[in-house]
């Protein structure tokens, strides 16, 4: 497929986070160009029809993992399959994780994964970096990779002890670091510790299925650890980012501290939001076993609906999928040991509808905040907005028509993701990407993808993002504690 | 004066709820003509300075009583004098209330507070209209308010008992009809029957100074109706507006009412985020009669603070002033009898100061939420965006030339307002408005104010806003209850 | 059968709210005599053998209706069925509510249901008295029925609009006189005009079965009348009792008010614990309509033990039933419009049974919890404590030995109550009374019932009881405010 | 001094944590003989008159650390100056701490411990015992203690990071380990890696007097890790208590815990409910260093009244004081430092007037709970109960003649503690211990002190408390998590 020449989305409502409006889009060259009524037909422009849709800013997913080696096999979806999916499902861009072994240089892992994306992704990408493990080089490497690379935002885990995981010692000297370069930490809050001696405390019990995965690590591993990294990151001042915010606990916490102050952004998952826990007790394993993911979905039914609420209020602000997608035959992996089933679920292709139908459609929130919490929020807080997420002259060409009311069954048997189970497997959902154009292609025309390997470009996120650090360095410089001065006594 | 010509305003960094960025701003006609960098001068065109400024857009105080004839006497600041102090401080746009007698017609007491404001008011402004009493006339009035006299707002009393207080049966009437016209319902949020009793017992228990005022009405009165207001409007599916939300309990209210889904927003004013209720305890009666309001400022001196956070978390959502002022000897009507000193202070003038330095320097939001909660937020809450709210093409021509550096010291010896007091008397604050452009027209220059009586307009507030209906609508058509089919049973 | 001789009681572990302890018990003339190791038998005795069994206070039930004149028809366990219930599940004394009509004397109508009890009760029993209207003559009779008549507490309805319901100017009136006596105030807490409205709503809309019960008065409905009333009794430094709380959110006000300080009780009653609201969602009018009570069951399944875990913890503090039963006939005068079915289920017989099910046996109260919510509390709090509610030397002999191992399966079949349905049927519950003894009298032998009709005696309840008044009276003294002494100034 | 004769306390009102009566108490070989109206005056009995005054439970301190060796000094109030200051103050039992070093057996401190208590202690005592390292002797010496010498408490600290500072990882084998023996584990919560790394930055920064001390571990470092070692002791289903309750966010974890159903105690002490952190800012160094505690006192001056709110509500049940005094020489180790102040303050001889004052006196909790939180809980929680914490027959005579109406000023010029320096210096409070009688001997005559050195005696505190067990060995039979059956599928 050659370059897309210029586009005319006419008649459509333009959604941004802001306001809704009639107007025509216009694009070239991979740029929005003009956004306005009656707009006039430019020679040689190809015309969608959007009458009756809303044009949208593409979607972002702050959360994926294409191909992540991983648990002694790696995601089946790669930043090909991976790339693909997200913009059947109306979504533009992905921020994937660079994860280092332990030891492993940060620049290293960076080049590695740049090569298997760039060669491969049908959107545009960013990096999150993962810091699992802790050194002088490390700290080096993070302020280069801020510097040079592209990346403001640095993933900790608080989980996976033994490989991983970083201790309270550590966390609050990547966190410090972070803070020094303009950079956004993340952390994967749940507490290590107490899922190790539980995980061996249901193997010793003979639970060995699924359901030991979300019997050893209930919500209240994960709302503790969440609240130590908003306690360590703020007593640090350093801006705190939590992804995959899992259960009603979580997010109860970053809630409370966002009241209270805190510089902390939550990201539920699709997943989470659009299914939860109870199919752990599925008698089927390889059911149980295809909604292993960490944290855990949820066994409390109610689950789902709160997260929604809480996305809804800006309790949590944007939305990622942890897509890690693994084969049955991969899960299969952990069969008699609920340990070793490879984590991760979909969600790339999904989570658009999903929110669509669950918080749209619900009344919940309305489409200006749907753009929000799909794109817009995620584009400011890491740091490319107005490239992305928004419908406005000079941005990126990302952006979707998307019929509101069609809805579609989601299934395996007709998902765009390589791997053979759907985790919302069977759910009408409302809210179809008719067509979606990534930097000014049109790569879903009406409903059917037209991807292009390699089409899509790493967009750098640069550090001391203005949503986050404007407050932090405001701060530096007011709330400095002083030395009481007892010269006279 | 004569019309103001082209206006640039040049190098300044330009502020919106979303995002700042260095561009020069023309402004030709009263309306915003072009934003970006470098923009050339226009022939004609008067160039404003604004490097190392802030360009922001004007501000919009949600809550205002110029002239008000309340307990026997009238506001001392009328439209004239109010309005002009509003601009003195950055403040381009008022809504102010037309509050009819028990038994008036709205439409007559719309009438009058139209005449009372067009020939005065150097500022645009807007209307909220009181329902003070329920009758079908009322309720045909309120209808006719919406389809053709701009009114989108109706403010409720539930304290004032025997005067304007409604008991539940009436709110729920006037709830249900704001909602069947589109209109937001706002309220004043006071158990009118405890403040009756109490401020009985403290008048017979000696207790006939300020100090009264605050004790027969502590904030879990405030709380308590609150709750019952978000109670009552959600039962009938109608959105809700709290208007000066003064204390940490009525705004936990707020907010764990949003987070359960309820539309509701919550206005704290000027003076409970700059001061607090300790004053009602000084020896001196006109300073502490100087600072009766209803509800009272709060005796915790943690409350400012409190709802500054709350404000910066979105908790709260856009700020008013319930600028109602007197002076000392109007106050005095009270001497011997709390229950008889006019209620209220000053603030259109100083909000902007007051939230600039307690708000932005002291780290709690960055210069984007500042101009949310004093502008953009009030504008889509009113449906008046983009409108007012936003320094964007097209939009009206209200902004100002921010300097968030220099600061001030507030008093009623230097005020634009005509009270003799100032609540915020000898408080410092940073921010100071050093031009301010009302629809095109330079009204402060260089600090000095330069207001023009009768220059600024009614701008209608449609209904039906998209910010506070889509949701509303859209829940109508999902969350309707359905009856059990017991046909077979 | 006439009276009783000396009992043993021997070989049981005696619990009290305080501890668990081997103890022999000694009763002779209705009152405990001795409570030892090893305590000789005594000539004449009978002795019962509770060798591994618990020997507790009897139960008392803080809240029936027995053969209440409502809505049109009669409840249909009188006084003498009622308590022999009650006696069959372990429960030795009631307090049932002497609830005069609008216009009504209250003395008059204390007389009337004294005479209905007096002739009938098989154990002893005591009343609250309902304040249906206002009016100095009121305002007397309550200060009688305090000095004269042994009620120490009255019941405000904040529902049943039009007839009982009292609005917010006389609840203050009515708690003002509670605290100037020395009593309790209680109140029926759900907001009544929005039920009002609501139900009309339903109605409207054709929603005429059960379920409409429960929508038009949802929980926020319930949890607003429980906050204001706080508020109302705060402000008067009255004492409060809320009745009946059933939803978790009512809950939460009740533990949250208990925390800022108020003096305020919360009692669930057996239903709420036990079952939930899905009931009325049953395609079955007659199985729906006889869950009907006022408040109604909550849909959200997760309420009943959200209540237990309240009421392990103390955030509630003693447990009724609301024992207030109609036959499948009389529910069915609602046929057609759910605001016609006669409000009212069972649980005098059950309420023990279902706390130690679900309280006990799940881990949530250890048994001297159980006896403290399920007798002792309600002893303390009704000022009758230690004549009632714990086993001690020279308090009444009212005592059960109690089986917690064996389970029953509960029953309309089985039960020993007169209405023809049981909102428990079928459930499997621990804990069973093998022996009840009342005022000395073996009442419950082997699990045999042998009440005797009029055996029962009314139980003066003092005023001022030290649980309820000491904190209300030690405040009086110390927290009143003063005037500001201006005198200087 | 030889022994005590009979003694008979008359005429004065009992308060049992259930009741006040009127009663005589007759004392006699250190047990309670008799309890009642009108007893006759025994041969050869020393008579008290308790007309007007109140006859209570002597208090226990839960929480002292007599002449501990800690940061390079030791504590000046031994065993002997300490215990004879609580008996002053009506505290006649204290449970003081075994604390090993890092390496040191536990059976062997507990041997030193027991020593140099024995030949000192006035009063009776117990002792919770460190586990401030991890090892297999550790686990079993811990076994040990329980099976043999009186110990049923293990504290652990999560503060003191490089000497007693236990990770998550011991943390967890210390609690299953406790709940493995019947033991109630105790934390020191605070988070020891913040405070080192806040430490350091404080001094890095030039802060080093007191102030720093506060400032380097402000109250959500203490929130949090309260927090964690509830979760963490929750998952291994193990009892919890949490020692020094210092600040408000604290006190919510634990409130908020129990109510959703963990078994977790929280216990403050007399100088958090006595007074504030603002004192760390006093331009008096010697002042300002006086009050270094760990956790801190918090500048938050609202703490002690909410501190006293959670007390009087059971949110928090039992007091102690942390007592651990050192003299303004000794403070004086931490000139230059504050890493290097000797941690501690006094507090046992105050803590029963500090809590009458602000507890009783000011209406938030009555003579009853008082009694309970100063005594009775701790004696049912340490599984003494009703050996001590109430007068009743057979308890040992511990108990005191408290005058609630008198009132002192506390000053280190007074005190009966070998400080030079009390925190609660200058204030005013009601309640007097007239009395005090140890185990039968009168020890405060007239409010003369007459204690007796190693007059008191080791209780021992069984294990498998019911207070703490019952709950928790109730969990295990009933919430075992269980396998998946997938045989079929």
């Amino acid at each position: 497929m050659t370059d897309q020449g210029p586009l005319l989305i006419r008649g459509g409502k333009v959604v941004n986070d802001d306001r809704i409006f009639d107007a025509d889009v216009f694009v070239d060259k991979g740029i929005i160009q003009a956004v306005g009524p009656d707009l006039a037909v430019p020679e040689g422009a190809f015309v969608i029809d959007a009458a009756g849709k809303y044009v949208m800013p593409g979607g972002i997913d702050t959360h994926t993992h294409m191909q992540l080696p991983f648990m002694g096999t790696a995601a089946i979806d790669d930043f090909y399959w991976g790339t693909r999916a997200a913009l059947a499902g109306g979504t533009t861009m992905i921020i994937d994780f660079v994860l280092p072994q332990r030891g492993e240089s940060l620049l290293d892992a960076y080049s590695k994964w740049r090569n298997w994306a760039d060669e491969k992704v049908c959107c545009d990408y960013g990096f999150h970096v993962g810091v699992t493990w802790w050194s002088e080089q490390v700290k080096q490497e993070m302020a280069e990779l801020v510097k040079d690379k592209g990346v403001n935002s640095f993933k900790m885990f608080m989980a996976y002890k033994d490989t991983w995981q970083l201790l309270d010692e550590d966390l609050l000297k990547a966190f410090t670091q972070c803070k020094a370069i303009g950079a956004l930490a993340q952390v994967h809050a749940e507490n290590g510790d107490v899922i190790k001696e539980m995980g061996n405390r249901m193997l010793a019990a003979g639970i060995t299925g699924p359901e030991g995965h979300a019997l050893c690590r209930p919500e209240e591993v994960e709302a503790e650890a969440t609240n130590r990294a908003c306690v360590l990151a703020n007593q640090v001042g350093c801006p705190l980012y939590i992804v995959h915010v899992m259960s009603r606990a979580a997010a109860d916490v970053v809630s409370a501290k966002r009241r209270q102050g805190h510089v902390v952004y939550g990201e539920p998952v699709a997943a989470g939001l659009g299914t939860d826990g109870t199919h752990y007790w599925s008698t089927c394993w390889r059911h149980a076993a295809a909604h292993v993911m960490g944290p855990p979905l949820r066994p409390d039914p109610s689950t789902p609906a709160y997260l929604m609420d809480m996305l809804a209020n800006n309790d949590l602000q944007c939305t990622g999928t942890d897509n890690c997608t693994f084969t049955s035959e991969q899960k299969a992996l952990g069969k008699g040991d609920f340990t070793k089933i490879p984590n991760g679920v979909n969600g790339v292709e999904d989570r658009m509808s999903i929110i669509w139908e669950r918080g749209v459609c619900s009344g919940k929130m309305d489409p200006r905040r749907f753009v929000a919490v799909t794109s817009t929020s995620a584009a400011k807080i890491f740091n490319i907005y107005p490239r992305k997420g928004v419908i406005a002259v000079g941005s990126d060409a990302d952006l979707i028509v998307w019929n509101g009311e069609t809805s579609r069954v989601i299934s395996a048997s007709t998902h765009h993701q390589r791997c053979d189970f759907n985790v919302f497997e069977g759910q009408t959902v409302r809210g179809v990407a008719e067509w979606v154009v990534s930097r000014g292609r049109v790569c879903v025309r009406q409903g059917q993808v037209e991807a292009v390997r390699a089409a899509g470009r790493f967009v750098p996120t640069p550090g001391y993002s203005p949503e986050v650090y404007l407050r932090v360095q405001q701060r530096d410089k007011t709330r400095t504690p002083h030395a009481v001065d007892r010269s006279e006594s």
